[in-house]
């Protein structure tokens, strides 16, 4: 497995890969071929082939992948065969709905720590987790050997809070917050801005309407 | 302007530069290089060089480009300078979340219609807009001529919504339910994965342990 020449374009597909032979399990089919997968993925069968060759032989020539085989592959390759600790900074709406969804979606998260820096959402619940003061993110960190953070806080505080969690040994961040994050190179940062997603889609819209105008 | 000829990657990367115009704004700057732009989006300044160039000529050689101009440009390119109509479909937790994150966020979006399938949810209030039910959707759509939806519904009734809403003249879907949706070729999705992202993040967690494994 030569997991550090993998481009960051390759590991965001895998996931994508990971739920359709769920799907696919689910309903019973053992073997699946590219051209199948391309369908079902919308990427080319030989993107397809192209990604997952970075991890291995995974496939028959001319028969396909064996779903239960390569789902296993999978899930060791992105590191899912095993629990994935996190903590979430953050319980406004948007964090209280993000942290129940992954506490009820993701079966290899498990969510150690809920911070937030407003005294009065310290001490309730969210799926019988404790809301914690920011004071006692450190420890909690440092306890259960947290690598993954999840910010669901302002933009203005977003960058102290990454301060703290990086200094705190946080090496892989999911920033809901709508601002840029500096972080020292080692760390990785996925910006999830829902804002950007919106104003991408609005553009094609326009051009719809434009093309309305031409015909 | 040859709307038409941006790749999606390049679509994805405006609204970004467009974050980072009204922050340089906000703080008085008043002309911007290439260079400082590559530093704030930490994309290369060749990258963004030729972004731009899909749409026009909007710098100055050897001076950059005047913040505000780009600005309004890249509005009326991606189509902020006008309001754009959503409804928004599932108001579970996350539903809930996301309609106040864009009512409160997003000037020019003006959400019309929030609908879901639970009949405890109808009247009930977001930001004070009601709920309303399934029934009424197509009404909605009608009377505002909206382009926009989100899904915020699960997995199993979701490709159910997108029919309706394509039937009923949607072309632009933001997509939060956790799976691929079928749509005809002039319909653009959106899949806003929050597993996903997770997922991929996961990686990176496991290729520093290997890092550390090898030192």
């Amino acid at each position: 497995m030569s997991r550090r020449n993998a481009p960051k374009s390759v590991i965001k597909r895998l996931p994508v890969y990971l739920r359709i032979l769920d799907n696919l399990i689910r309903r019973d089919v053992e073997i699946i071929s590219s051209r199948v997968l391309s369908e079902e993925t919308g990427f080319t069968a030989e993107q397809i082939r192209k990604d997952l060759a970075y991890f291995g032989a995974f496939g028959t020539r001319g028969t396909g992948y064996n779903t239960t085989y390569l789902r296993e592959k999978l899930l060791r390759i992105i590191g899912l065969d095993k629990e994935t600790k996190l903590v979430v900074v953050g319980v406004g709406h948007l964090g209280k709905a993000l942290t129940r969804y992954n506490i009820t979606k993701n079966p290899y998260v498990k969510v150690v720590g809920i911070f937030d820096a407003n005294p009065k959402e310290h001490g309730s619940e969210i799926e019988g987790h404790k809301v914690m003061s920011m004071e006692e993110m450190p420890r909690v960190i440092k306890e259960h050997d947290v690598k993954v953070a999840m910010i669901t806080v302002p933009a203005e505080p977003a960058q102290d809070v990454v301060d703290q969690l990086v200094e705190n040994g946080i090496t892989a961040i999911l920033n809901f917050a709508p601002t840029k994050l500096h972080v020292p190179e080692e760390v990785h940062v996925h910006n999830a801005d829902l804002t950007i997603e919106l104003q991408s889609l609005i553009y094609y819209t326009l051009e719809d309407e434009k093309k309305n105008y031409a015909e």
